[in-house]
């Protein structure tokens, strides 16, 4: 161990944190990484390549003795008991003023809990949500950090560095104190849930409607990236349908089993928004889609007792011109869905974030990036107190010419018993949300009906209760 | 105060706990009630006519000694916190064995709290949810207690006596220990929003689409009402329509504003729904229509930036008669999803629930009492083991049956920009049971492909990755 300071500690050699700690080596700071498995650290060493920039240590006392202060110590660890774990064996090893980052997904309370608790031992703690998977944190992710805003100042050109750039800025910025950076990487992975729900249904009609090949299919999603749909799904997805199989002469894709796995943040999304009351059916609807992706035997079972009818081969020009407005349409949806959390939990929980500064840092380096996260940067910018993109003047339009196509494509699909769950809760999502008049007021009739719980009216203020008339 | 022992307590004299006492006492059971509030002791004694058989003092101590042994003491508060303070005041009073039963909506972890801190004291504790609302506490609720079985015994005789009757049998039965009564009531609740919700949108399209009057829907919902649909929620719906605003010449559905609000149980459902793994799309969507109509001006402000197109008159006829399969098949996918829910919540919570027995007491005096119970109470009576209603042979025809009009209305709806988000998520959900191959292998080759997150296999067991081509 060389006896000169380090910039940067990371503490979790895994994938991601040896990934993330080249990247940090490779913009010229020195980083020392710490992990329990002297494997891991051999193997980092090994790496990393230049051991003036890049060591690491399995002792603990030897890694936080050799951090410059104050120390800026990232984890990247599994979320749940081990990052208390980490930081109680941290704690008796650090000065005031040091700081701790920590780079997993973890719960936005747990992070609130934790900065807390820090925070009266004079430690400052950023909860910092780190999009891109093993390849971006090597090449450049988007980073979403929270917690002091002073102590950021330490960590700021570090991440600046590391960080994916967009025209030359940093997919990085300050968001808002406590847990604001974790619950922001919390809502962009409900995000993901949603695009991601969305391109399987958009594939799956376009096999089953319009049956193309995957070499179509490859075409079609790799000309999709390069008009108003690029993204890094809609590339990544067109890279999929390009791949053989190794152990067969199949394409992959066509060999991997249709259950979807889940770690958890799309659910947290889901079951926070219900706490926010702000609705975000595209979100939802992801999630219920892994559950029942799931459930293997049940649908096979299923699906001998409900025998799907043959599907004429739909016109396929059609069918993809129709499926990419409807992509466009929808992708529009579910960033609406999590902005519209974000706003309303910035109220909820003091985050003061600036949903423009948040979609900029998604333009590059994180899983939902995509071309239309600077028409929606730009859109906050313009009108920053923007409760909807819905409501945004320069959506509208974009909004008006993709819905027909998606409509139409939605009643194909439901005609043809091809669920697109996804697309036809955005349907649902924009038609509620642009009717000035709902029929709620059935609802409302029948609470005060059975259970006495009052109503408003229409036409004067106050709370009423009726008898209602029973037959 | 009598000094002749009341074979039950109740605790909290509002409108339910009012109607609830007085039912026991119509049943031949002396019952004594407890309310701080002096006026509503004092509105008891009045209402309840019979003073030997009903009465109520705001002294606790004399509450306690009035009771038989074991004391079966009932609460009708509101949840939350004050169970809890009601509880410690109780203790000082209670002796080994009593029996405390909390009939309001609490969440279930709280019963189950609840119910281990008071078992270490020797008193048995149930978690006892009521349905029926005001109405159904004086004629007849449907009633879920879980706990101590044993204990249950004592408590038997009462509920059996006050609870509602579906041809001579009662509405209640012991559902298993712990919080699983409270757990039901949950998810009856969670089915509740849903076919609220479906009923609302059934009144929209027909109101909107096939320009039916007040006095026509009245007319449908009743004729509805002595159908396959007969039910609590379609019954109240035929006599909304019917009645007249006492302050203006309109009908007062249409006086009523169009912002529903929510006590949560429908939100508990579908968060809870989501930590089991187990999806329940249309009533995830009955939540957040509550939320989207509670965000008025928001959706104000959004109709003025895309107007609604006219919608031409259409054809009344085929359009009841659609609506009418439509909510048939999706009242069917609520139960399904609700009872699905059950049944994993049954396994993962080890309430060892019968189906059968839990839809046969919801077939009267609950709000989702239905004709469809019977049938479903069939069902599961048939096959215990069935993992979901759609894989029942008795629902095969009935949802085969309707599904095919319930397409053609969400069709119509989607062209006419009219949301019927429960029926489409209904659909979705059918369609996607039902399908044996779903697309998200191409969601687990997104996750591979930027996560590592590892894949399975179609052709072969076990977890693969694959190094993906990039472009």
């Amino acid at each position: 161990m060389t006896h000169d300071f380090y910039d940067f500690g990371l503490i979790g050699l895994g994938v991601m944190g040896r990934n993330f700690i080249l990247n940090v080596a490779d913009n010229n700071f020195k980083a020392l990484g710490y992990d329990l498995d002297q494997e891991k650290v051999d193997a980092l060493i090994q790496e990393g390549g230049n051991t003036e920039r890049v060591n690491a240590t399995t002792d603990l006392k030897s890694f936080t003795e050799g951090l410059s202060h104050p120390r800026k110590i990232m984890l990247l660890v599994p979320a749940g008991k081990i990052v208390d774990q980490v930081i109680e064996n941290l704690l008796p090893h650090l000065d005031e003023g040091d700081i701790i980052i920590d780079g997993g997904n973890s719960f936005f309370t747990d992070t609130d809990r934790r900065e807390s608790y820090l925070q009266e031992k004079g430690i400052n703690f950023f909860g910092s949500g780190v999009s891109g998977g093993a390849k971006g944190a090597r090449r450049g992710p988007s980073i979403m950090p929270g917690g002091n805003r002073e102590a950021y100042q330490h960590v700021k050109p570090i991440f600046e560095a590391v960080s994916a750039k967009y025209k030359g800025e940093p997919c990085v910025a300050y968001l808002g104190p406590k847990s604001a950076g974790n619950y922001v990487k919390m809502v962009h992975n409900g995000i993901e849930y949603a695009m991601m729900q969305l391109t399987s249904e958009i594939y799956d009609i376009l096999k089953k409607g319009a049956k193309l090949t995957n070499e179509e299919l490859h075409e079609t999603f790799s000309t999709w990236n390069s008009g108003r749909l690029q993204s890094f799904l809609v590339e990544i997805t067109a890279e999929i349908f390009d791949q053989k199989d190794e152990l067969t002469d199949a394409h992959l894709v066509d060999m991997i089993l249709d259950k979807a796995k889940q770690k958890g943040t799309g659910k947290w999304t889901s079951q926070n928004a219900m706490d926010l009351g702000i609705p975000i059916p595209t979100i939802d609807m992801a999630v219920s889609m892994r559950e029942i992706s799931a459930l293997k035997s049940e649908r096979l079972a299923a699906e001998k007792l409900y025998p799907k009818k043959d599907i004429p081969a739909l016109d396929k020009a059609k069918l993809i011109d129709q499926a990419e407005q409807a992509l466009y349409f929808a992708f529009i949806m579910a960033y609406a869905q999590g902005l519209h959390q974000l706003a309303d939990a910035s109220e909820e929980y003091g985050y003061d974030l600036d949903l423009a500064t948040i979609a900029k840092i998604w333009r590059a380096g994180c899983i939902i990036r995509a071309g239309l996260l600077a028409d929606i940067s730009e859109a906050f910018a313009t009108e920053p107190k923007l409760p909807n993109l819905i409501l945004s003047s320069a959506f509208v339009p974009k909004i008006q010419e993709s819905i027909s196509a998606a409509r139409e494509l939605a009643i194909t699909a439901i005609n043809h018993g091809i669920p697109l769950p996804g697309l036809s809760n955005s349907l649902s999502y924009f038609d509620a949300y642009t009717s000035g008049r709902l029929p709620l007021n059935l609802i409302q009739a029948q609470r005060d009906h059975f259970g006495s719980h009052t109503y408003e009216r229409i036409d004067r203020e106050g709370i009423f209760h009726t008898d209602w008339k029973e037959k």
